[in-house]
């Protein structure tokens, strides 16, 4: 199949292009390079080198003999969009075109609104672009599991049957995202869902737990493929973060009481998952939502199997919340789609950790302590008047 | 109380400052006047004619006495928005100022952009400004019936509580939105319902039906205090549409089979729920959705009721409909907690009826036929490619 990438210069677009050309599909790969732009506005890298994207794909060419074809862009300017799509005409696109930090969506207005607008628009020009163009191609839209928050009973998979007041009907599952960025992510779903109706688009919307590792199959077949590994407070996952401090000598710093507890998938589930969503595409008009992730763990068990690792030597420190987020919920959430279509994941055991740590430690000396600390508040709305929202006890509705 | 009225120069927000006004409030106006340069880009003209917003003032001034202070500007200038509120210091904000025309987001890709781009950071820009210089702020916030859709169980005000393989909670009801701009206000609604939650502030989204009417206490008061009237295919709402097609002599247009229910409020009832919200504000970090709405109707049974005021001379022709909706569907939704507040509705009878298809006749010689039929075409994502999308059966998922 011929698949274009949107995002594929980042942490997941990246291995994921690498993994379909791999597997026999006709790659295309996308980006507007702007993830590279927000380490320069925040002073913060990657902690594994990354290559420009132009050497990437000629690596892979040398190793692999797959062509990747580029298309440097923003979605933002619709007929760059438009233009691609008439030039590769993909039989589906694989959409990691965002902004993903939570964080960064709250630093202040102007970062939620960039968010916003930039992940909202730039997936409404890719909609209609599929519909002016090709209204067959399939949309691969990562979504997150933090659309749905953590409400006080079992998630489904997208959609709920509710019985109400002796009807029933089977209706969007109820959101309650928790930043400005997961906020952009339960718009797109809305946006997609409605397009799916009205243009009879065909989309599956991923709804992704938090992805850790940074080796792939592929990536690892040269240093000059691999993908990005963040560990900063802004952009860096939570496992991935907590072995960069365990390697740096500093304590596992606990977001609060540590009971958050989130779907979460090793990288290469990640990459397994969207080739599954691709060689099964959606039908005519359906929008379907997958659970994209393979285990539940809270954040305090997280740390616990990274401590684990060290025999005791590593320290584990909560420190003040800077999200507001109940700390200690019920969570159970479906998974089965993915499953059925065949994937087997690759479970959370020390093995994996080992390997994180062993990447955080190749590459110790490019470790930069004061990235770590989280610098966006979620009870500070901004920098522009001194703060008296941020002062405020917060409201126990959730 | 201090009142700041956004969108205060079109249809609903001049009427709302007036009455808050009369009532005794100390009223700002906001407005870009963006409503009157959608007329300019789509050759229509309110049926009655608008004053500008300053003669208008001064009109109210020398007949009332009282001061309505104006600030003219745009909410997607952030800058503007920040610098009124820390000049009029308002105890209420209450926002009118998005783009509210359906069929107007469903023009194209650029509509459907603009629209979403300009509600959303319009509002995220409001919410910002209110965390940050005033979160006692109330904000009434303006939102729509069309957030919820058709589902097929009772539509409840905001949030339903389900009960789900054993466990049970209270979430916000599931939204399936009927078109772009529908959408923008259900993304609205996720973002003010995170704000209350993360800075404490107050909010209240009216989730408004349809209204119908034209006439206020105070507009009656002298015809430089006139509201819009809009009766075309992009603006206009559909009672008036109608009232203003039997005055014409053309046959009233039903979209399909016009079993198509909604929810519709006379513009008096809008005046008297802004002020019993105004009035009776939300609590600290509580975000409230009411439903504000007082009667149900069928597209077709509009059209009878305005038949039936001439006697059988008017036809009634279903013409295809432009919309992707269902034509005939369940249809009950709460409508409770603005009557507990002390609503006493104006329900839809004869004499309403008569009162509208008066000021048609009045103005009758600007009526101008060409711009009632509908333009937009849901079906069809816009004109930059010959359209395939729009050549497709449509889905049957809703």
């Amino acid at each position: 199949m011929r698949v274009l990438v949107l995002g594929a210069d980042g942490y997941l677009g990246w291995p994921t292009a690498l993994h379909l050309s791999h597997r026999g599909h006709d790659v295309g790969v996308l980006d507007n390079f702007v993830r590279r732009q927000y380490d320069y506005e925040l002073g913060t890298s990657s902690l594994v080198p990354v290559t420009h994207l132009q050497h990437r794909i000629r690596a892979w060419e040398e190793i692999s003999g797959h062509v990747l074809d580029p298309f440097i862009g923003d979605l933002n300017d619709h007929s760059f969009i438009y233009e691609t799509l008439r030039a590769f005409r993909p039989d589906a696109v694989v959409h990691f075109a965002e902004q993903r930090s939570a964080p960064y969506s709250m630093i202040d207005r102007s970062h939620a609104v960039y968010t916003q607008v930039n992940n909202v628009a730039g997936n409404l020009n890719l909609l209609f672009a599929i519909a002016e163009i090709d209204p067959t191609i399939h949309l691969v839209k990562l979504g997150t599991m933090g659309e749905y928050g953590t409400p006080n009973i079992d998630i489904e998979e997208g959609f709920i049957e509710i019985t109400h007041r002796g009807r029933t009907d089977t209706l969007p599952f109820p959101k309650q995202p928790g930043s400005f960025y997961h906020l952009s992510k339960v718009h797109d779903s809305h946006n997609i869902m409605f397009a799916c109706r009205i243009w009879g688009l065909r989309s599956t919307d991923l709804n992704q737990g938090v992805v850790y590792g940074q080796e792939t199959d592929e990536t690892l077949l040269h240093p000059d493929l691999a993908t990005r590994f963040d560990y900063d407070g802004v952009f860096g996952t939570v496992l991935n973060r907590f072995c960069v401090q365990a390697v740096a000598g500093h304590p596992l710093t606990v977001y609060g009481a540590g009971g958050q507890t989130r779907g979460m998938l090793n990288i290469r589930d990640t990459l397994a998952c969207v080739e599954l969503a691709v060689n099964n595409p959606a039908g005519e008009g359906e929008y379907r939502v997958f659970n994209q992730f393979t285990e539940s763990f809270s954040v305090r068990e997280l740390a616990e199997k990274v401590a684990d690792a060290f025999a005791g030597t590593v320290e584990i420190e909560n420190i003040p919340n800077p999200r507001v987020e109940k700390e200690e919920h019920y969570y159970r959430a479906a998974h089965t789609k993915l499953l059925d279509l065949g994937l087997v994941p690759h479970l959370l055991d020390g093995s994996t950790i080992a390997s994180i740590l062993a990447v955080a430690e190749r590459h110790r000396d490019r470790i930069d302590p004061a990235a770590i600390a989280p610098t966006a508040n979620w009870r500070r709305a901004g920098a522009e008047e001194p703060v008296r929202a941020g002062q405020r006890a917060v409201s126990a509705r959730s």
